[in-house]
């Protein structure tokens, strides 16, 4: 029933109507992580596009994924539930499972950014990145086999990471540019994605191999305009084997869009 | 059944089994914030308190809220539902009603802290500040009437922030010490309450008269130590009337015990 989306995260992400609050879809191959498991920003948007159907507000504003299990390509159900239609936002959760056994588990707030009228106060500037043609694609340097969403999202960096040339050099910050690369345009839900496509930053500090995310929060602070995404992404503290990534995603404009954290913690 | 609770926190996000998964409580005038309401912490914390009856692991490690509506004090509910009990992790959410309609929504997961025994890498410092005596109480300066949760917890600043005098100074960074009044020594659930204990710095901005929380997400880094805690806040970012407040707390041996980040709406 998605065969015909012109972009593969429409087409990836869509599910099927099994029933009130029950749907359907197959975890694509196209979205797997370093480690052939599949993304967990792709699940979250997979939840949030179910969930979106039922939720008359158009622009996602908040969302929490608690993850249980990692998860293989292949048949998935997502169950909803409805906790608050109001007038200026709504709540509601979605569960992903496969084979009867829970993946992952989501709150989100959607509300309509457009009527959003408060004050402004900005107290940070976006990314200072030289034009992405200036920039280095890393996947020049090396693709991970196993990561099929080295496919779907590009990047473009003023240095490559150490850790891509396997030597890490201690930093635990960076800033780059992202896009999916069929030029699908973001939107709040692909910005649920977005802030989990990029290699983790801890990468770099060189004593961790790989990490699996524990929760995730992503907060959506204006609809993004088309084109190159600045982000930043930082590690400040990686304690007993629990770290935290603070992911920033400003738009083409220069505008804020989206700020998320997660947890994580060494397999 | 909880009024012998030596400790204020302990006695009012205690609640009662009513049968599978449902507990009832009190929600306490004492934990009330500016405007009259009850604190979003001190829900938290009694959802937590409720969830952790029913997971074996003794430590909070992340909880994510989405606050529905706002509550006054009164008979309330708590309804748990456990979506993973695993070796290392477990996850549960918590919903909280007053008169069946539905306060906040909690998704929580817990771990043994004492247990974590991966590499360790800091990139940041805790507050560097006058000790305790030798800081100011803002209660002192100003007590807010409707606001009893600033009889439970108490704080020391080396500057009192310029809103506590009405004259706010456009600052919206500030780092503080904060402890349980009455002694209570902090644990993991404790200090989800006590990351959204303290006035908003957004105050400070001055264009703020207030602000109500959609989504809080706090983890837990480490079981902090007895003592005075040392706190940073930051909002960087008031857009439309909906800002972030990002709160550490470390504790009196300059271990980061819990981050949390906060989006609220100006109502």
């Amino acid at each position: 029933m998605t065969t015909t989306a012109r972009y593969a995260f429409d087409a990836d992400t869509a599910s099927t109507r099994l029933g009130e609050h029950q749907y359907g879809l197959e975890l694509s191959q196209r979205w797997r992580a370093l480690g052939g498991h599949v993304n967990g920003g792709y699940l979250i948007a997979a939840c949030l596009q179910a969930l979106h159907q039922e939720i008359p507000h158009p622009d996602l504003l908040a969302a929490s994924a608690h993850y249980l299990r990692p998860a293989m390509p292949g048949p998935a159900r997502i169950h909803t539930d409805i906790a608050r239609i109001g007038r200026r936002t709504a709540t509601g959760q979605a569960r992903l499972t496969r084979d009867d056994r829970e993946i992952l588990r989501v709150l989100a707030t959607f509300t309509d950014l457009a009527t959003a009228d408060g004050p402004t106060v900005l107290r940070d500037d976006p990314p200072v990145l030289p034009p992405p043609e200036r920039c280095f694609d890393p996947m020049a340097v090396l693709r991970p086999p196993e990561a099929s969403i080295a496919d779907q999202v590009e990047f473009r960096m003023p240095q490559i990471p150490g850790f891509w040339h396997g030597t890490p050099t201690g930093a635990s910050f960076d800033e780059f540019w992202m896009r999916f690369t069929d030029g699908r345009p973001a939107d709040p839900i692909a910005l649920a994605l977005l802030v989990d496509a990029a290699a983790p930053v801890v990468l770099d500090l060189g004593v961790v191999p790989a990490s699996a995310t524990v929760e995730l929060t992503v907060h959506i602070r204006n609809r993004p305009a088309p084109g190159w995404l600045a982000c930043r992404v930082a590690t400040r503290f990686l304690i007993d084997g629990f770290h935290e990534e603070d992911f920033e995603i400003w738009d083409s404009m220069g505008t804020l869009v989206a700020q998320s954290r997660q947890l994580s913690v060494i397999p």
